[in-house]
C-alpha cells in the first residue's frame, strides 16, 4: 500500500505530542480474548426514564472524554499507559420493546461476567433501569453482592404505575427476590427529593439509608468504610451504583434530576478512589449522565475521571492484574 | 370571598388588551359535553422514536404557541372568537410499555370519534409512530379513509428490526389490512431521505407518492387537488397526516430530521388552507416537532398556525358547524 | 360527563407515582378564606432594573421548580403534604407606568397581610425593588420590622439618578422614614460590588454590614445569630430579603449580577434552615432571579429548596399553625 | 508621545486590509457641526414593551453588525468611502419613568431634526413605541407626515389597558390629533397577529392597510409605488417605520413577535432600495429587534444592511448630499 | 472469537434497518488501492482565516452528516449503494506553522491526483486558503484548470497584510503565475461585501464576475451554462470551488461571514445537479463552514447533499466510472 | 458645538449613578507617558493552541468584565477611584505567521517594560504560548525571574512536534537557555493531565512542581508561602503565571482545557491577595480563558477580579506608587 506523508485516517486525532498518551487510548475494544482487570460495557437505555432522558448518549460521551485525559497519575506518579481497560461496546437496544432491551442488559452482563471472571465491568448507562439486570448479572456470576449506591434518590419506587424504570431499580431487586435490604447501602439521599412510603419501604426491607445530612455530619468516607465494613459481613463481594446526581447541581450540571444540596466532586472522587483500592469492590455502574443537557460535558468528563481513579487505584490493589 | 384589586391567579396573563383575543382561548378543554367542529388531542409519544426525540413535549407547546396568536384572520376580515377547538387534552402515555402507549392512543382516539361524530380531531404528536393508532381509529368512525401525508419520508419501514416506530405508521396500517396502498398519497418526499426497499414497497401495494421534484414541477396546490379528487374515488374521507419535516430545514428547524431540499412554509400553508375549505377533509395529525431541538419555538409556532388557518377555513366550508 | 380511560386534562402531570407527592402540590391558589402558615405572592416586576432583567418570570419559574421536590424531608422524616402554602397569585404589574406597579406591591401586600395576620408572606419577586414596597406593606401590618438583607450589594443608591430602581429600596426605606439604618442588617456585601459614598451612608444611618469577609471569618449561622439577637432588642418581627447574587456565581448562575467571591449554597440553606425555626421570623422575599439567564434553573430550583425548607422548619416551630 | 510598533489601542480592529474599508467607518460621531445626509440615533427604549423585550441592546449591536459590511456596492460599482453616515448617538434613557424616556426621545429628535435640516435620521429603536415620538418631531420639524409602517401588526391598540406601549405608537398619533389615518399605510399585516377592533378602527380612521394577501398577490414595490403615489397627494415627506417583524421569522429570528407567513427578505431590501432613491422619503426609524433573541445577530445584520442599501439609493438621489 | 448476542462494537449504528443504506456507508477508507469516481479528502485548517473559524471542524462533520442521508434518489429511482466514494481522511495540519500546513494541501492533494487520475477529489475545508493549495495541485495533475467559484467574495485580497489567508487564495493564484484571470469566473459576489480595490483587481485581471443581482435577473443555471461554455474555450477541466457562504444566512447559518441578500439553498442545488453532470468538471471544495457556530449542522447537512447530488449526478455521466 | 441634553455618545455608559464608579474606568489608555503601578496589555493569541480556542478574545473580555465591578473593596475600606491601570491595548497580531506573532509579543513587552520600569505588567493571554515571550521579556528588563505558575498543565511539551504552541512556554524557555528550571514553580498539576515524560522533564531541571494533593494537604497559601521564600534566594522578581484552568471545572467553567479535580475560586483570590501585597511580586500574565465557549463570562469575570484584587493588594506595599 501506498503511503502519503501527512495524510492520515479520518478519526485519527490531528495532532499527537509524543509525550502524551490520551487516556482514551487505554480503551480496547473487546477482541474475544479472556479480559482480566477493568472492562467497560455500554448499556445505553434512557427510554425507561419517568422524565425525557437522552441518558443513553452518555456511553460514547465518555468515552470520547477519557481522550480529555492523559495516562498519567502525577499524584501516584504511575503512568497507566501498561493498563488495558477492556471495551465491550455497547449492549444493543431495541427500539421500542423496553422490556427486550433491559433482558439484553441482563444476558450480555451475565454473559460476560460469566466469561470473564477476573474482569471488573463498569457498565455505563443509560439511566438508573440498568442497574436492575447489571446488579442481577453481577450477583449470579461473583456471588452475593452488596451494593453500595450513590445516589439523591432511593429508587424504590413501585413498579406498577409506570413499570421497571429509572425510579425502581432496587424496589425490583428486592421485589423480585434477587437481593434482601440488608445488601443495599444507599449514601447521599437528600431532603424533598423522595416519598415517605419509600423510606418506609427502605426502613421495612434493612436497607441502609445515609442522608446527605449524615454525609456532612461524618464524611462520606468514614460512612463508605462502615459501609463496607458492614457489607463484608453477610456478602460476597461490593458492587458500587454510581447515580451522579448523587452530586451538587453546581457539579454535575447534566443529570436529569439536578438539584442543591448534593455531594461536592472532590469528596466523591475521594471516596472512589478509597472504593478503587477496596478488594471487594468487584463491580460498578456509572448512570444519569444526560450529555444533550450538560454544559461542555463536565458531567461525562467527570464520569471519565472517576473511571479513571478507579482504575488507577484497582491496579494498585495487592492482588491486581 | 374577598377580591383585592391587581391580584391575579397563578397562570393567568400579565396582561389583557380588551382589543385583542389570544387564539390560545379558543381552546376550551373538554368538558364531557358533545363536540362538533375541529378539536385537538394531545399524543405524546415519542419512545417510540429510532432516534432520541422530545416530540412528546409538541402538544404542550403547540398549545402555548397558540397564545402567540389572535383570533382575527385579517385576510377574510373574520373573527373566530366565536368558534370553539375543543381540547380534550392529552392521552396518558406508559412510561415503559411503549405498546400499550399506543394501544390507548387507539383506543381513546376511536371512543372520542365515536362519540363526537361532528367533531375533526387534530392529533398532536409525538412522533409519526402515533398516525397508525390514530387513522385506525379515524377509520373505525369515519368509513374508509384516504390519506395525505406530507412528509420527507416513506415510513414504510419493516417492523421486525425496530417493532412498530415512527418509521412504520404506514406500513403497520397496510400490513395489518386496515388501509391497502391506494388509500395513501405521499407529498413531498424527498431524495436521499428513504430507502428503494420501501420505494418499492410503495409501488407494489399501490401508494401514491409525489416527490419534491414533483411539487417544485407541478406545485403542491395542482397535487392537492388531483390527490383529493383521486382519494374520493374509492375512500369516504380524507384524513391529513403533517409531519412537519416535510419542510426544509429552514422554515422547521425543530423537526428531528430536518434537511435541505424541502418544502417552503408559505406553500404548506397555502395547501392547509384549501384542504380546510374541503368537505372531505376530516381528520388530521400534526407530528415529528421536537421542541427540545426547535428554535424560538419557531417549529410550533407554525403548527399553532397551521390549527388556525385550517379551523378558519373548517368553519367557512359550507355545511360546517 | 362521560369519562374517557387514560385521557387527562392538558396541563396535569404527565406520570403520577402514588408514593411521591410533589412539593408544588402543597401551593393551592388563595381561595378567599383566611390564611395562616406560609404563603407566597409574586410582584413580577423588573423593568425597574438598571440592567435589563428577565427576573420578572421568577415567580413562575420557581413555582414549576416547586414541582421538582417531592414533600418529604428525610432529614426530618417529615412528609409536609398536610401543609398548605398558600398561592396568593401575581400582583398585576402596568406595562408603562412603574411607580403604579410599585404601589400595587405595596397595597396588594398590605391587604394580604392585613386579613391574613397568621401569614408568612414569602414575596417572589422580581428584582430587589419590589422589597421596598413589601417590607413598608410588612412594616404597616406587622410592627417595627428588623430587615436581614442577604445581598452582595447595599442596595442604598440614590434615587435622584434613576429613580426607585433595583438598586434603592434600602435607601428609600430609610429616605421616607419608613425604617431606620438600625432595623436593616445586610450579610454577604462584597469587594468590588458597592460605592464608597453607599457605605458611608450605611455607617451614617448605622446600618449593620456584614462582609462576605466577616462571613468567611465568622461563618453565617454566628452572624445570622448575632443579627436576631440584635434585631429582637428593637424590632416586633424580622423580615429577610433574599437578594441570590449573595450566592457565589458558581452557585446562582441565574442572577444579573453575578460574580466570584460570593456566599456557597451550603451555607445559605443551613442559614434559612435556622431563620425558619426562628419565631421573631415572620416576612421574606427572594429577588433577582433572571431565568432567561440562568443555566436549567438553577438558582430558581434554589430559590424553590429554599421556599421548602423555610417552610418544613417553620411548621416545626413551636407556636407554629 | 512614543510609539510602539505593532501596540494598538484598544477597541481598534485587529486586522486591517488596505482594500477594504468597512462600513461601521461610514459612521461618525457626531461633532457639533450642521450635518447632512443619513444619519442615526438610538432611541433604546424596550421597557415600554407589552412583552419583555431587549430591544434596547440592538442599536449598539446593528452599529457593530455595520462593521461586518465593506463600503463597497458591487451592483452599482459604488464605494461609499465618502459617505458620512452621522451618529448622533444614543438617546438617554431614565431607569423609571418610561413616560419622561418618551418624550426625551420626541425632543432629542426634535431638536436633532430642527437644527440639520438637511439630515435624514434614521432613528433605531427599542421596540416601535420609540415611533410615537420620532414621527410627532418629524412631522414638528419637516411638514406634514406621510408614513409607510412595514409591520405584521397595526400597533393601534388603545392605551387605556397599558399605556403609551409597543402596541399603541400609531394609536397615540391619531388619538393626540398628530396625525390623520390618512397619512398611514400600513404593509405587511398578518392573519392571527391583531385584533379585529383595531382592524375596524384603522378603516374608522382611513389608514390605508395591506396584509401579507395582498402583497403576494400585487408585489410590495407595485404596493410601496401606489402608497408614495397616494401619501404625496396630501403629506409633505414620507417617513418608512419598519418593524422588523414584517419579516417571516425565518429572515427575522431575532423579533419578539416572530411568526410565519411574514416577508421574506429580499423583497423587503428591494422595496427599501427603491424607497430610498425616492426622493420623498426623508425619515425612518427600524425597530423590534431584540439581539439576545437572535441568532448570530443575523436580525441586526440585516437591519444594518437595510441602512446601507438605503444610504446608496439616498446618495444617488438627484439632489442628494 | 466468542460472540455475544445483542453487543455491538463501539462506535457502530445503534440501529440498523434492513432497508436503509446509509449515505455515510459509501465512503470507504482510502486502501492504498488505485481510486476511481468520486472521493474526499479533509484539508482541516482555520487558523489562516482572518476571523475566528472553526473550519477545521468541518471535514468530520460534513462526514458524520452524510450519516443523516440515505443512499437513494427517489427522484432518479437510483440506490447508489454501488457507488464509493473514496475518503483519503485528512491531511495533518502544523499546530502552529501555518504555511507549513498550506504546503501540505497542495503536496498531499498533488499526490493523490497524481496517482489517481481517474478520481474526482472534493477537498473540505477548512477555510478558504485551502483552495489555494487544492486548485495549484488539481492544474499540475489535470491540466489548465478553469474556475467556478460560488461566493459571497472576491477572495482577491493583497497578501502583504496578513499573509496567504482565507481572504486571498485566487490572488495568490494569480500573483503566483498558477492561473490567469480568465481561468476564473466567480458566482453571487455581493453588495457591502467586498472592497472596491478587489473588483478593479478582479476586472484588470480579466476575472469574469457574476454579483447576486445577475443571478437575481438571468438565473444560476443560466449562468453556469454560460460559464461552463466560456471556460471550455480556454481550460482543459472545471474545478468548483464552494463557499457556502455564497448562500442567504437564513439557508447557511453556519458560515463565519453570514449575511442577507445571499443565494437560496434550492438554486444551488439545482446548480450542483447540473455541474455534476457536467463531463468538464473534475475536481471540487466546499469550504468555510464552521461547525461550532452552525445552528443542528443544517450548513454542514447541506453540504453532505451537495455531495451526494454530485456524486448522483456525476455517475450518470456518459462515461463515468 | 451645541449640545443637545440627554443625548450621550456612541459607547458611553446608558446610565451613571454617582455614587458608583466602575472599576473598568481605572483603565486609562496609555498615553504615551512614562506609567507607574499596575498596566494591563493584551497578546490576542491563540492560534498557537494544540486544541481549537478562542482566547485571543479575552482581552477584550476580561476589560468588559471590569465594568461589572466597583472601584471600593469593602473589605479594605478603601476607594481605589484614584489608582490608574494603565491599559497598554493589544498587540498586534499577524493573521498567518505565528512566529511573527509570538516576536512582537517578546518585543512589545519588553519596549514596555524597558521604558515603565515602575510598571508592573499583567498580560492578558491569548493562550498560555504568550507567556513566553513575556517572561522572556520580564526577565530581560527586570532581572532574573521566578516564575509562580498555576496550572493543572506543565507545559513543558516538545516542541518539534508542533513548534512553540500553548502547550510549550516553559519547555521554551528552559531550553532556550532563558530560565533554568529552579526558576519555575508550578501549583496545581492535576492528575490525568500530564505525560510522565514531561514530569520527568520538570525533574531533571529542578522544576518544583506541586500537586493538586499537595495544594490539598498544606493549602495554597502555604504553598506560595513556601514558594516564595524559595525563589527569593536565586531569583530578583517574581512573575505570576495564571492559568485560570488551574481551577476546577465548576468554577473557570470558559477554560478550554476544563477539567475535575482542581482549585476552588475562593482559595484562588486568597493566593493572589497575598501575592499581591508581596513585595517581589512584579510581573503576572492570565491566560486560556475562551469567552466562546464560557457561561455569561464567568471565567473572566473571576480574572477582572483577580486583576481588581491584586491592584488592591498591590497599592497597599509599603513601597508601592
Ligand atoms: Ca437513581
Ligand atoms: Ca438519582
Ligand atoms: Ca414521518
Ligand atoms: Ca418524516
Ligand atoms: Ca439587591
Ligand atoms: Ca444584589
Ligand atoms: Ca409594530
Ligand atoms: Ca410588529
Ligand atoms: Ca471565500
Ligand atoms: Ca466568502
Ligand atoms: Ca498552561
Ligand atoms: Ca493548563
Amino acid at each position: 500500500m501506498q503511503i502519503i506523508p501527512f495524510l492520515r485516517k479520518t478519526g485519527e486525532a490531528p495532532f499527537t505530542d509524543r509525550g502524551i498518551k490520551k487516556a482514551g487510548q487505554l480503551l480496547k475494544q473487546w477482541n474475544g480474548e479472556k479480559v482480566r482487570g477493568v472492562a467497560i460495557a455500554g448499556a445505553p437505555l434512557s427510554k425507561t426514564s419517568i422524565s425525557h432522558s437522552g441518558a443513553h448518549l452518555s456511553p460514547q460521551t465518555i468515552r470520547s472524554m477519557m481522550q480529555s485525559f492523559s495516562t498519567y497519575s502525577i499524584e501516584h506518579e504511575k503512568d497507566m499507559w501498561d493498563t488495558v481497560i477492556t471495551d465491550f461496546g455497547d449492549i444493543e437496544m431495541h427500539v421500542t420493546d423496553l422490556f427486550e432491551s433491559q433482558s439484553r442488559i441482563h444476558s450480555v452482563l451475565k454473559e460476560i461476567q460469566e466469561e470473564h471472571r477476573e474482569a471488573v465491568v463498569i457498565t455505563l448507562g443509560g439511566d438508573h433501569s440498568v442497574s436492575a439486570g447489571a446488579i442481577q448479572a453481577f450477583q449470579e456470576t461473583r456471588g452475593r453482592v452488596g451494593i453500595i449506591q450513590f445516589d439523591a434518590h432511593f429508587d424504590l419506587r413501585n413498579t406498577e404505575d409506570g413499570g421497571p424504570s429509572n425510579g425502581t431499580p432496587f424496589r425490583q431487586l428486592i421485589e423480585k427476590g434477587i437481593i434482601t435490604g440488608d445488601q443495599l447501602i444507599q449514601l447521599g439521599i437528600r431532603d424533598f427529593a423522595n416519598g415517605k412510603l419509600y423510606h418506609e419501604y427502605a426502613k421495612d426491607h434493612g436497607v441502609t439509608v445515609y442522608t446527605m445530612g449524615d454525609i456532612k455530619r461524618e464524611s462520606l468516607l468514614v460512612l463508605l468504610k462502615k459501609s463496607v465494613e458492614q457489607l463484608k459481613q453477610t456478602t460476597d463481594n461490593i458492587y458500587i451504583s454510581l447515580d451522579m446526581d448523587v452530586l451538587d447541581q453546581a457539579y454535575a450540571p447534566g443529570c436529569p434530576a439536578i438539584g442543591p444540596g448534593g455531594l461536592d466532586s472532590e469528596s466523591l472522587i475521594e471516596g472512589i478512589q478509597w472504593l478503587g483500592q477496596n478488594e471487594s469492590v468487584k463491580g460498578m455502574d456509572i448512570v444519569e449522565i444526560d450529555p444533550t443537557l450538560d454544559f461542555r460535558n463536565m458531567t461525562s468528563r467527570l464520569a471519565a475521571y472517576v473511571i479513571m481513579q478507579f482504575t488507577l487505584n484497582y491496579t494498585n490493589r495487592k492482588h491486581s492484574v
